[in-house]
């Protein structure tokens, strides 16, 4: 039974939404190449809703998530978790703090986003960016985009609420055919005003947009989801597996 | 955060196989009614494809999956799981065994199957049955369903093969597109031969044959990922919350 602590396993903290959280896990398998059952990568969701709304927090001094995440992640670490991964773009506003309460190293989306951003070839140009207001009025992508020479584009307070909180919003609820919509006009808007590619910054969107669909848009899209299941899946692939 | 540990928590022991737990939780998930996150289930997945293979124990002497099952539902009830679900229908083989080993309970699969053929308005009749070839042979859902007065109907061995393992194994390596044909036919051989509904009694074929498919089919399939979803959620719908 050793081996069920001993090897790399990754903890996931989910719950910011749960559907983008369960959505994330769908993505990290589909894209870890297998044989069979065996070479997966073992993984543990917390999908814990509970936690405290991070808008709340922040604008209006609600109950602090930050107990409750760092809790859970030492239940993961307990069982046996060596990283964590976090499928919300907005609780990493808080990073720092994260880190600094966690026993294991957590990934960072943004980074994440940035290395599929380089996966893709674009090294330089205008990125739109599409988020929770609170990650775009707070600049979560912007300070990162910059650094690395990236102009970041993002669309006005109006804009942001029909595009990004609404499809965000119809998400959580289950209305996910409904979310296409309007966030698909916020990826033309930004295409319009000159992005290159554009960050789908919030791990509802790639869901409101799904993988299918994309095509359509005549933009590169990158997807918060899909880009840290990446950064997991290249994590666990340098980690030493128990023989 | 006393809540965090006090409130019902759904532990989901999956990895058998991997992509199975994840869609669960995904089902889980767009079956809840909510008006906002906070409404959604607290849920720890437990998704460990190192659990020994459940065929290979059976048949070949392989690795007791047994210590590595209760090992999880240990650490997912530290975690503060007060239900266990199972995303897989082949280890309800060992149902029994899991839960004398169990210090919660363990949602059954198959009596799950059952609810959803009454909730449909199935209450007898001929019921095809699909699964891995173990499930079949050994009758997992046989017993269950002829003692509520239904008739089963199942394959032979060689269609068995090609028109679920097969599937079930195009899931498991991430070729779920492959899957649906293969799937598809074996639900229309068991109409032929005179089903007035099909089981989905594997957690891979609801993935091989997708929902927007399913009425192409021309006769009822029950899904074991969903049937279990919705006996999580009746479950869940029944426990004290704390306010």
């Amino acid at each position: 039974m050793d081996k069920n602590i001993k090897g790399p396993v990754v903890g996931v903290l989910g719950g910011m939404g749960p559907m983008a959280a369960a959505v994330f896990m769908c993505r990290l398998i589909a894209l870890t190449p297998v044989r069979h059952d065996e070479e997966h990568i073992p993984a543990i969701l917390w999908n814990d809703p509970r936690i405290p709304d991070r808008r709340l927090a922040y604008f209006h001094n609600g109950k602090d998530p930050m107990p409750w995440i760092t809790h859970a992640i030492g239940h993961m670490q307990n069982a046996g978790a060596k990283v964590i991964a976090i499928p919300c773009n907005t609780v990493h506003l808080w990073y720092d703090q994260i880190v600094a309460n966690s026993p294991i190293p957590v990934l960072h989306i943004v980074q994440a986003v940035i290395d599929d951003l380089h996966r893709k070839g674009i090294y330089s140009g205008r990125i739109g960016l599409m988020g929770t207001a609170l990650t775009l009025q707070l600049g979560l992508y912007q300070g990162f985009l910059q650094a690395q020479g990236y102009t970041c584009i993002v669309l006005n307070d109006e804009q942001v609420h029909e595009h990004c909180s609404e499809p965000i919003r119809l998400v959580k609820l289950n209305r996910v055919e409904e979310a296409y919509q309007p966030a698909a006009v916020g990826v033309s808007l930004l295409k319009e005003l000159g992005a290159d590619a554009v960050i789908l910054g919030c791990t509802e969107l790639p869901i409101a947009v799904p993988h299918h669909r994309r095509s359509e848009l005549g933009v590169p899209v990158i997807d918060s989801i899909d880009a840290l299941a990446l950064a997991t899946l290249d994590w666990y692939q340098k980690q030493e597996k128990p023989q």
